[in-house]
């Protein structure tokens, strides 16, 4: 007898950027394994009785590793068990979904993925800012700012990064974003490229800081915090938007 | 006296797919102006007696030109209304939302954006796919296949679009992939790059097709029918996902 597993994107934080199959699906689960940032009022929404277990993983913390993760998805699963793995922004974005699809799929336990909204999508809107422009940015791409290893990945396409016509989001990056921004401004990316800050978005402790990628490098260098954060930048600030 | 605007995301299609947010304002607007794909069953959240105006804009019909559409919406909005603007997806992805907003704030109407979860997103996991992988997809990208005029935008960054290592969605890409996938290879993209046409993510209609880059080129040089697609490429069935 195996269950089955709901993999569901969060969305940013905020409980009503929830979507409605996801409040269905934590209605019924028997268990919901959640991260950190799929915490707090999100999880009201599961029934009385449900087991819920925190498997969060964040910046600066010690944390489960992400085997261990998969293991009890696994484990739960195989009792027969109606699961959810609830993942913040949606699952499928620089959410480590790739290795619980793995293991599910090796021990023969069928899953759904629901999607949830994005944080960098939240963080936009959040800003009040269109992501794409008709005219001056064409491309959107979304990039994680480290590596296993907590380093700078060494293989950034940095052309691609210091394209000034492209809105760019880099998630779990303001450690490495001083080092990041000097490689994008030797690629040609203009310093003074307007950026943003944008911590803990849709909760109430949301931050957005309008900067530019230089003075944002600058000002990462120094204390940085264990805020989640995301770092916007681009043609971002253009006209009257 | 001047009304309210929410901008809300629809989503891909899929009425679950609605955050509870864009439940909340839906049911409270007096007025709610829509594209084609943000129609149907999503609607039967707005209230009795509120004005349904579809202003769709899709691909190969006549549709109201984007100034119309931005007029109507001032024009609502200036009788004191609450007004819900459903775009489909996420209206700050290739959704026109620069345009709106700039009208509002020459009209002094205050606004929200609520964002949705994009159609890529729910692409991806209708495909069964996380977007990045830890390892072989550190950046996803979202472009556009068509500017103004319909044709293929001419200043696309093809060295950023032909990375064989991020994973890139195109949209309203169908009748301009071909020339597209030309340059994209004659750039370094495998001619045999896993793909994806996306069509109806999330709708009764959905279909996914799963090709590679050169075939799905082929392909659509051919009959490319009125079907809303997305087009997806990248490090997309590696190992066993």
């Amino acid at each position: 007898m195996s269950g089955f597993v709901s993999f569901i994107g969060s969305g940013p934080g905020d409980p009503e950027l929830l979507t409605l199959k996801a409040v269905d699906r934590l209605g019924r689960a028997d268990a919901v394994l959640f991260d950190d940032l799929s915490s707090g009022p999100i999880l009201t929404h599961a029934r009385d009785g449900a087991d819920l277990v925190g498997v969060g993983k964040r910046a600066g913390r010690p944390s489960p590793k992400q085997h261990h993760v998969s293991r009890l998805l696994v484990d739960y699963a195989m009792t027969g068990q109606r699961v959810v793995r609830l993942k913040s922004g949606d699952g499928g974005m620089f959410g480590r979904l790739e290795e619980e699809l793995v293991a599910l799929r090796e021990a023969g336990i069928d899953y759904e993925i629901i999607p949830g909204i994005p944080s960098a999508v939240a963080a936009a809107a959040a800003a009040g800012i269109p992501l794409t422009r008709r005219l001056t940015a064409r491309r959107v791409q979304f990039v994680t700012g480290h590596d296993a290893n907590g380093e700078l990945p060494p293989d950034l396409n940095l052309d691609a990064l210091a394209d000034p016509s492209a809105s760019t989001v880099v998630f779990m990056g303001k450690r490495t974003f001083p080092k990041l921004a000097d490689a994008l401004i030797a690629r040609g990316l203009p310093a003074d490229q307007p950026a943003i800050l944008a911590e803990a978005v849709s909760t109430p402790d949301q931050a957005l800081h309008r900067t530019t990628v230089s003075d944002l490098a600058t000002r990462l260098a120094g204390e940085i915090g264990s805020t989640p954060a995301l770092i916007l930048y681009g043609p971002l600030a253009e006209g009257d938007i």
